[in-house]
């Protein structure tokens, strides 16, 4: 039992990523509250609030990048749902006792320093899915 | 601008409706808590609560209904973003201003008798959305 306590953000690959900062800043009535590069996987993220959820654009900063393989595959569109969940650990442990692929074998420290880890789609029906953690981990 | 108040849902396409809603049960902790068919679109949705948001999964009840071409097409996974938003024939009109293509040109009434619209993911990035009136509407 993964026992989420709400959708925490919606990621959404993106072919242009200042061009779809211009459109969800449209759109969505509010300027992102966070842009971050993620060195190592080659991709950015940009974050926008909305209530009590998130919007996460993503955009890929060099070929061959998860997000670039993403787009070449599928096009822009929805890229992973985000759960928001008390322990990362615990959900992980959950997924892993009924033989899910997971993709982190445990949390790792995401956007904004919150622990998150990500569960293949070919164990969640097609849907790519991140756990972050709600509660606040030491520095 | 459609300024959306939270995401209020997130749609997913899954091929085993009765299979996925025992996962989804066991993942998210709870029963899902209405199941719809929507029998003019040969589809069959099914709701999670999560904290203040939900979960749709969505089965389809005839050959070549929508779900059935999208897992013709792609395959099991997320299938539409849905924003909660004030006044749905508001944030349309924000959308055709724009030159959106626009899958509903009026709002109509979605699950649980809501206002909803959905506009085309040639207009938003490759993201089928949908949009949900917050408040009640008459009967």
């Amino acid at each position: 039992m993964i026992a989420p306590e709400a959708i925490d953000h919606v990621g959404i690959a993106v072919a242009d990523l200042d061009g779809a900062i211009a459109r969800y800043t449209r759109w969505l009535g509010v300027a992102p509250f966070a842009r971050e590069e993620v060195a190592a996987d080659g991709i950015e993220a940009v974050l926008f609030q909305v209530g009590p959820n998130r919007v996460e654009l993503l955009g890929s900063r060099r070929a061959d990048s998860v997000v670039d393989r993403f787009l070449q595959r599928r096009g822009e569109g929805l890229h992973h749902l985000a759960y928001l969940v008390p322990d990362v650990a615990a959900a992980l442990a959950a997924y892993r006792a009924e033989g899910a692929t997971l993709i982190d074998e445990v949390p790792r420290r995401g956007a904004a320093g919150r622990l998150v880890a990500f569960v293949h789609p070919r164990s969640t029906g097609g849907v790519l899915v991140e756990l972050c953690q709600s509660t606040a981990v030491g520095p």
